[in-house]
């Protein structure tokens, strides 16, 4: 059995030989001046060990990175962005020559509309922020793409499933892992996770709490052995 | 002269022996949902070398840090908070038994006047985050002062030096520092910082480029100095 076991590492190690894997990792950060900004609670640790285990099963691997404070995996080409729409446009320029895309990123949904170029004054009383859209990555994604395999995140606070099944319809997705953030040790800024794995073929895994390592080796090996053709 | 150095150095560590320091460090962040809120750029940096500095110099020193990725000085009581009402209402309760209260946290002027418990769902078009100010911490520590001499940082982009100014005499503080956030090296995030030190009496000292730990030396030094009633 220490025969198989090594067996099983070597073949893991190469599952994604020759294969092109982009990741995005960590939040976005949208200014309304110099000084302020809105963004979200992801520290790219789900990202960053995606990134790190896809090295380590073989394959190229391209990691697209909001502002965060993690080293870089070995061996993975880092690119830096702040912005959604720094992102989108890091991603929408890398996806066409990658086999599989993972979408770990929490990239705002709205941005202000209006940047300040000096620190705002604070006046008495209320006052509104202006918000609009920014540019959806994964729906773009979902309408460009040919050969790839693409894997989307939804964080949620309730109605989990629902909500995951729904975006993974809507934006084409191949595959979608689901987190409760306000679950127990899941989510953001924590080392472990706890989800669901869903593929567009109805294929659903229930995946107990776990490190953020852990749960990318079984993400991407699931991802591999799909884009493989082998039988799961 | 290298007794005289020992004899400056033994005199910097005892400068504030028997002293009550209370700092404060670092952003908050003013959730619009769980997943959303708004928030700056501050790393408490310059708020954790004040901390680190004052201990070295033999003061008491408590430390009300917002969210930041820091160790604890060694000595130091720490008291983490997330949000303006939180960081206010942990200064408010430690000010009254402290004698030197410095106030670097960069602590949100406004947060969304409302918070909604689940993430919310995107919806087309644009929208208006409401925003509220939050209650002003100097001003209040400046209203409520006896015998506490009261520091406070200005971060600007722009007219640094008369924003400062109004600052220092407005909330009734005994010295501010003043930085330029746009400058090179200097502010948020930035191991070092330049700036200008003014106090009420008028004395102004422009202090170039240095560490942040050299800054909170001299901040230190110069309060120390004054509150014992030393010549400066």
């Amino acid at each position: 059995t220490i025969v198989r076991l090594l067996e099983e590492e070597q073949n893991r190690s190469s599952l994604l030989k020759g294969k092109k894997v982009l990741i995005t990792a960590g939040p976005t950060q949208e200014k309304i001046d110099p000084v302020r900004y809105f963004t979200n609670p992801s520290t790219g640790k789900m990202g960053f060990a995606l990134a790190r285990q896809a090295s380590l099963m073989g394959a190229e691997v391209t990691l697209v990175a909001g502002p965060v404070t993690l080293d870089t995996p070995p061996r993975v080409k880092r690119i830096d962005v702040t912005t959604a729409e720094e992102m989108y446009e890091a991603v929408t320029t890398e996806f066409s020559h990658h086999d599989i895309v993972i979408k770990s990123a929490a990239v705002a949904d709205y941005r202000p509309k209006n940047k300040y170029e000096h620190k705002m004054k604070k006046s008495t009383g209320d006052y509104a922020v202006e918000m609009e859209r920014t540019k959806d990555i994964l729906m773009t994604l979902g309408e460009r793409k040919t050969k790839q395999y693409l894997i989307g995140f939804a964080a949620e606070t309730n109605d989990v499933e629902y909500y995951g099944e729904q975006k993974l319809r809507k934006k084409n997705l191949d595959a979608i892992v689901m987190n409760n953030v306000s679950a127990e040790g899941t989510g953001f800024a924590h080392d472990t996770n706890s989800s669901i794995y869903l593929t567009k073929e109805g294929k659903r895994l229930v995946l107990p709490l776990m490190s953020k390592d852990q749960l990318a080796q079984r993400i991407l090996t699931e991802a591999a052995e799909t884009v493989s053709g082998e039988a799961t």
